[in-house]
């Protein structure tokens, strides 16, 4: 296993309901300093595990683990940390309970705090769904968290995203065989109809018109080797109820119910870390104009757009032209006084 | 019932199936005039029937049928043309063979010739597929159509749309209920699923961002209640083999598969007839590049977007104000010479 477990007993969730012996499974990428002062966290993406987040990471990056401290936390209903596919009963499968951004963040404070005994962050950063994470550690957190990047992703869920998931949640569910949760064998069907719902929304329009799966650095020799080689790839080994979990998450997650604020706009406020939120330009779900709302409610934020025609995937390590840019990104707001 | 049937008896169609004792099912509006030179045509979309076209018919309207003689030919696969819910076996359900854009037009020709009697069209409009269908009247019958006016729909599906389709496909497929076609039951799963796919993609982000689904004109009470009374009410009551069937043509459409020519290119600079195409400003599965690309390549045509935030369905007869914009360029386009 190339991971740790951090064990967080009972936990109570934002729902009321109670998860019994609770795990965090992490990574660490470099050493902590003897002051605790170079730690940076990276929360995961729908589906995605620390592997996942490993390109963002490098010696002559802006996460560097020769210079800092980075802890990869591995999102709740992941199939890492506690999820429907390895809690034992009775809250196994679909009775998994549901969890929130909030929830999430709260277990990964206790891993920075009672594990590692880190009181500040340098910075929070993630894709997508670990977007809606950073923005969360800033929220629940503002005396420990100095500087976030939120890349792709929103504070709160759109409608529009909100029914693009109901898509997706009705291909994985229209397959009987997922029997409400209670399969035996991985419902194939619906892993593999998702996929396909997915693959219109995760790339452009352009991308598509381009052709650029055909390209280098994809090199896929057809659209159906892509949607192949590509989208069912990148679900097929999945958990369905895993990832029925973490799409009741997306669709919730909403800044603006973190107890203490009254709506997103306050919570937006609220935010004292220095911040670069970064939409990549045509991303079909996480579209700029939603971030520019943000920004404009944010004190101390710049909204700063990938360019190009990678769509949601801007973010996901794929393309490198994006990946500089992002990294650029996170290099400036490190050296910047937070 | 209220609609006519055409016989047009065993057609050869482009894939080199055969499909005995076709059927054209179609309404008309309005009287022919003597001499024949005053006939619209204008094909159903994906799933409508001309029913739902009649939106864009009446008394002051640019489709007045106290001028003009219109014509309604239903797609075949729509369930009253020739589909795979009303085709005698063998050649019933899933044996139904596939039909293209091309097909279609034939057979609609020989409806108004052999009918009719009909040797000039002045306007063949369409939207989505029908806009697909008005393109190929032009290109297949330049002696007879005078002008065309597609709207949100293009010559040539773009491989973004084939995507879009895809994850149609899935969730209508994903259900084996459905039995590869060979259901006695409709497989009312699969059209629910397919309802909630298509629900992201037939309006825009913005129009879900101001919950246009709850004023007027929809007037919903709320999300769930726009997924169910609007778009699982659209397909609940389709066939999911004619759902298929016309998936298959939509997929498939490409101009440039016309007898006689290379490439779409090539079929749209044959164009002859005065042209207004007409994309919707958000609509996010004809986007208006497509069209911007072939109106470069149409020697009569003007790109006229239809502003706003209705997305594709800004082409669906729903808002009065987009309504009154293609209404308004009909009367401009009928009005001017040929």
């Amino acid at each position: 296993m190339d991971y740790d477990i951090f064990e967080l007993g009972d936990i109570r969730l934002q729902s009321g309901s109670t998860l019994p012996d609770a795990r965090l499974a992490y990574q660490t990428y470099g050493t902590l300093d003897a002051d605790g002062t170079n730690a940076i966290v990276y929360p995961t993406w729908y589906s995605g595990q620390h592997y996942d987040n490993e390109w963002l990471i490098g010696a002559g990056m802006a996460l560097d683990p020769s210079r800092y401290f980075i802890i990869i936390p591995n999102m709740l209903g992941n199939g890492l940390s506690s999820s429907p596919s390895n809690t034992p009963p009775p809250h196994d499968r679909a009775r998994f309970p549901h969890v929130t951004m909030y929830d999430n963040v709260q277990a990964q404070h206790r891993l920075v705090t009672e594990r590692f005994g880190i009181q500040r962050l340098e910075l929070v950063t993630g894709w997508s769904m670990g977007a809606g994470q950073t923005y969360q550690w800033a929220v629940s957190y503002p005396d420990v968290v100095r500087r976030i990047l939120p890349f792709c992703g929103a504070a709160k869920t759109s409608v529009h995203n909100i029914v693009f998931l109901e898509g997706v949640k009705a291909a994985l569910t229209a397959d009987p065989a997922w029997r409400n949760g209670w399969y035996d064998e991985q419902p194939t069907t619906a892993l593999r109809a998702m996929s396909r719902v997915y693959a219109g929304w995760g790339f452009c329009q352009q991308f598509y018109r381009e052709k650029t799966y055909e390209r280098e650095p994809l090199g896929y020799g057809s659209l159906e080797d892509f949607l192949v080689g590509f989208w069912e790839r990148l679900f097929i080994n999945r958990d369905v109820n895993n990832l029925l979990a973490m799409l009741w998450t997306w669709q919730h997650a909403d800044l603006g119910r973190t107890p203490g604020f009254a709506d997103v706009q306050e919570a937006l406020a609220s935010i004292r870390a220095r911040s670069i939120v970064m939409p990549a330009q045509q991303d079909l779900y996480f579209p700029p104009e939603d971030n520019e709302w943000e920004v404009r409610h944010m004190p101390r934020a710049e909204l700063r757009v990938i360019p190009g025609a990678w769509g949601h995937f801007a973010g996901g390590g794929l393309n490198p032209v994006d990946t500089a840019f992002i990294d650029a990104a996170l290099k400036e707001l490190l050296a910047a006084e937070p």
